[in-house]
């Protein structure tokens, strides 16, 4: 309802602009400039250069193209903080992200603060719809800052944690989960409307769903601890064939950020090193590691359509999603919405009729159409308002960086 | 007609296992034992090798498994010759094959007459669907034995001609393709019926296709041309993500084989290196160049779905496909089957209530199910009675080294 | 003089391991934490780390290992601040050193601080020759911290200066470079005596020269834009087999740091990015750089004998070494000593009767003794009272970012 | 005494230039066109390419060189056999030799008559020096062509003998080495004088030797076995910092072609796959192995001046070398020469006053000056006559696919 309405009116959009940029602000609140300047990888960025980039990007598309004799905060910056718009020019090369020292992360700050006067100036002049886009856009990179800095950390063998999360409570084991009967039979998915939605969740359009069943919840640690005492990552017949090099390749036998020691499993989270919550969703895997799970739990991961059409009847608002700044961690409530993205068996591809954004802005998401599967309903690192029953998220099979765990669906 | 004959009577599966084991001779009858013997780069394979893959196949599957006393050629062929059956125990490593000058040609073309004999002897015994997946299996070999082929000469700077395809004629130009309005509404695609398939043609299901127009022919190298002038390799706009960065690594400027000298461009092919036929139908592109030419055109690559609900009208032997051993070269005769597999938008992914076929055969076209594309129709490489309108081909969105094109789609 | 007072009297020493310490905090006076933390590539490493690493080295083998009853400052940080003795245990990565934001650079400072209090208050008991040992490989990680700063702000587009270097006086050209008959037949290098050595400068010894001559001076970069437009880049005689392979797959035009634009040519320093001074010696080649201008200029590298012979004649305080923090450059002042180290025509190897120092300590140069070549005569970045007629450095043939230039020489 | 003959006088040149182009035929007589084929990795060339290659030598330096109105046998060929001279043009890359199955070996062996008819008619008129260079060259590609062929038949599962050597006696165990003292003070190292040695091997020149002792013989694989069952490949304190690496990188267990299967280590060789003769002298390894070996058993390895000042006085004409084709392997003669090459501690450098040859062929050992050791005194696959005590033949540290062992040396 909030984010409707701050669709509709210029007052209402100035403050949700305020507060998802405050988001932004409170995350990096307990990082050193050092912390918000490494790049663990060239898959991710350094907390500073989301903090920079998603200001760039309202500097560039709403300040400098909306309005009148705007002066850039520095011209060199856009060179260092364009992520990937060929249209915006040169700009540095991704994987030396994390080789910038300067500018300083209070200069950063700064450059939000001069940004963010220049936008609660003018947001009643610029165009709502992409000034939306924008706040949908860093709410996107608020996730990825989260699972960078978890990267970051996990690098370190010193294990700090950003985040206190205080006493874990143990949790009690979920009962087995149950198969929920999925619509089959023509239903719609997409998106419609006139509510925010990316580019990729359009057309709503029909599609025919088999008969199928949907497991009522995410599968779980102690699921996954089966699955490796059955020597789940020793057998190549549960894998597909890129997913059996990929283990090979890199002596992959847990999930990422998984340790085992002599006590047996902890695992590494915003909260520092923890002891595995054996009733916790599992998380940090990859699609690879998600098919295998499911062929040999004698099922398969859903289609994203499948997925939405039982979504449907979900709270995007609900489950464990992002709220403010602190040590996120799956926790399984239950429900479609929040703990763990869900792998579906569908590949990123564009639905029938997909045309592109219009603009710079729209060299986006048609660009990853291509060898990157959907995953669907948030995480608890997805800020709450941010979702959507067709919200579609995407990534490599390989990739596990991103808090990503998996429903089961079967064939009756 | 010949092929259902054959999967009924085992006489006339006789005379199919003999004309398929047959053509596989003819294709490497000019081949001396080096030439048999290269591997030209990972994922190709040795001349050899397929002679005698293809042999181990039936010797497996059906001489060991079902004919009771057959006591095997060469105990340790299997480890070199196991392509990547997991159940069947370790094998040689893939990019290795290349290491193997023995056996020697003349061994594999003696392996293949035992094979031969034992199977006349007994093929009245044994499973008649499974004789039948292994001269498929054949079959396939077959066409990637030619594609691996022309890798290999490709590699040699003497460009030598593996056949003489003697006077080229001068095509016409084709006029600009028309479009053929598609049916949408629910079809149903996939295969059923008595007829042999692959596990991953099935079921037939059905699905919802929207409105759309296809091509009537395939893209020609003229039309290619027009998209090399215009900047189509140099503009990032019109890439995938994916496919500007694999244009940018390996510095791609036009389709594999392609080459430029001062007389203009020429190709490579299995009849040497010869001017570019303007009117023949583009061959050995990625998906990416594929895709990135249909975005210049304003159009777009058709889905496997859209595809196959138009080409269940035509007739799967038709077209320019393989009848005989000789240069093969797309050659442009329309249609919807042979000259050039048509790169599809979609992904290989299982149908609805997919199961892959039982044992150890069985462990084939589920197992790449991820990151790779469709591609449908055939090629002039492919040998005639082999496709079905339902027949699914797929290779990872880089690959260029098998005869691929494309045919545009568009919405209305 | 003073270094050798400081070897002999616990007074003294003090006074100059607390000269030693003090100079490397102020070289990071000016660094921000994210500064201090970055690594620019797997040779290099922070400037946190290597102040943590020299504390580390005192710490270890003076502290730990002398001072009974002392308590290590934080158990777990030997673990990230030991370089490469395998005698002293696990270690981290050596290409993840960038990774660690914490400990903080004033967690380091700190670190330093209780060190230096704890060395400071047990100093009259500890051995002195291994308190001497820790503060000239304190002083090697002065001139490496001041490599790898530089190699780090080269990595920024920003191109920030560490230092403001003035107004630089513009330079005349040197003359021609005179040649000095070097001494031959036997002259004996090496050091030997009472005073402070690397174990790999010893023992002294006989060596033959042949008759020769040395240039006065270091080569210009006057001239080696002279070596540049005479096409020095891309002539494949002049190279060094390995050389040229390098020159090709880094495409090579230029020495590091040098950037050509409209203007012409500059070079990227700890002071900016300035104008390339042509009367400054050349610096930041490789060997394979300087022997292929040597073999160009019809000349050759002096072997590091030679080199010794002749710079024994000479003061080795003297000429532009580090005095002080502050932005450090070649200034061409001339002399046997400072400015840029000189590559050698000898490859590092132990000279005849070598052994390495005793205990853990002694892991060290020895290990080093392979595929490197031998550089002479200090730099710039060279702390001043660190170097000797005999001292040894030595780097890859393809490495750069150390301040390194080149002296010929030439037969009869 | 032949050698110099044949440097004297035509006839007899003659004759050695039929006898050692006979050889080169002899080795690859009983290899298949897919035998001689294959480059098992980037290091090594296919037999046919060795063949072809000192024919081509041959060709370009003496018959198009001096011969007027010499026509070349295929003018498209020198792209193809030319290795490395950057003075005669483009060439074909040498990580892509064994993608050549054209030419045959049939017409190698064409190639190589039609030289020769050419050579013989001529070579009275031709220098005769350049003849011999010709000769010396082959020569070392006749020991080339013996260790890439190894290597070839080592990638293959078969483990096929090219050679059956018949039975092996079981030699007793040498008794313990004893040490021979060397002599010190100034020696002459170095060719002088009318017979044919290589540039690098001059000028011959003083050197002083420090007092040294050198052992009777080469280090056998008994020996070996000890330093195996001592820890040898797991101690980092006994390895070079590289050497440390590589043996992790590469997981190096022992030398190159030793195999563990359940009945203890088998090695193998161009006789196939046979038991590990213990009395043989170590063969296939890298020289870190060798240092690494040296320093476990408290020795050092011999510089080559050392070396050369010892071997002076044997017969290089001695021990086990290449005599005919057949299966070469070290078997422990004794004596300065063959068996295996000697790690020697010195890294391949000019000596004092070194000049290239002239002419194209001077485009040789010089380049190769950097990053790689001196092996001395030949080995069991050096062809008798080749080699003196001055020669000098040089490996990067890493490589091992060389029949190359080593000979302790120690300091008094």
């Amino acid at each position: 309802m909030a984010t409707q309405a701050t669709e509709q009116t210029g007052a209402s959009l100035s403050e949700h602009y305020a507060a998802v940029r405050r988001l932004s602000l409170a995350i990096a609140a307990p990082l050193s400039d050092a912390d918000a300047t490494i790049q663990p990888m060239p898959d991710a960025s350094p907390a500073k250069w989301h903090l920079a980039h998603t200001s760039w990007f309202f500097e560039t598309f709403l300040l400098r193209d909306h309005l009148p004799g705007y002066r850039l905060h520095d011209e060199r910056w856009a060179y260092l903080f364009n992520s990937y718009y060929d249209g915006e020019g040169d700009r540095h090369a991704r994987p030396r992200r994390g080789m910038l020292s300067r500018p300083s992360l209070d200069q950063v700050r700064a450059y939000r603060a001069a940004v963010d006067a220049a936008m609660a100036a003018a947001i009643g002049d610029l165009p709502a719809e992409l000034v939306t886009l924008g706040l949908n856009h860093e709410q996107q990179h608020q996730e990825l800052m989260l699972m960078d800095l978890l990267a970051t950390f996990a690098e370190n063998p010193l294990a700090p944690a950003l985040w206190d999360s205080g006493p874990r409570p143990t949790a009690a084991l979920p009962p087995p989960a149950r198969w929920l009967e999925g619509r089959d039979g023509p239903v719609e998915i997409g998106h419609a409307g006139a509510g925010f939605a990316f580019d990729c969740e359009r057309p709503r359009h029909p599609v025919l769903l088999p008969p199928h069943a949907l497991a009522d919840r995410l599968v779980t640690n102690a699921e996954w601890l089966e699955f490796i005492a059955d020597g789940g990552y020793t057998d190549p017949l549960l894998w597909l064939s890129d997913g059996w090099a990929w283990v090979r390749e890199h002596s992959i036998e847990a999930p990422l950020y998984w340790r085992a020691d002599e006590a047996g499993w902890t695992r590494f989270g915003l909260d520092g090193l923890q002891p595995l919550g054996v009733a916790e969703p599992v998380c940090h895997i990859s699609y690879y590691e998600a098919d295998a799970f499911a062929r040999w739990a004698g099922a398969r991961l859903p289609t994203e359509a499948e997925w939405e059409a039982a979504a449907e009847s979900g709270d995007p608002r609900s489950g464990n999603q992002l709220d403010s700044a602190g040590a996120v961690r799956p926790t399984g409530a239950g429900g479609w919405f929040g703990d763990a993205w869900t792998w579906t068996a569908s590949a990123f591809l564009p639905y029938p009729g997909f045309r592109p954004a219009g603009g710079a802005v729209g060299e986006y998401n048609g660009k990853f159409m291509c060898s990157q599967m959907v995953l669907r309903g948030g995480s608890c690192a997805t800020p709450r308002g941010h979702l959507r029953a067709s919200y579609r998220n995407f990534f490599y099979p390989h990739q596990r960086w991103m808090f990503a765990g998996l429903r089961l669906a079967r064939d009756p």
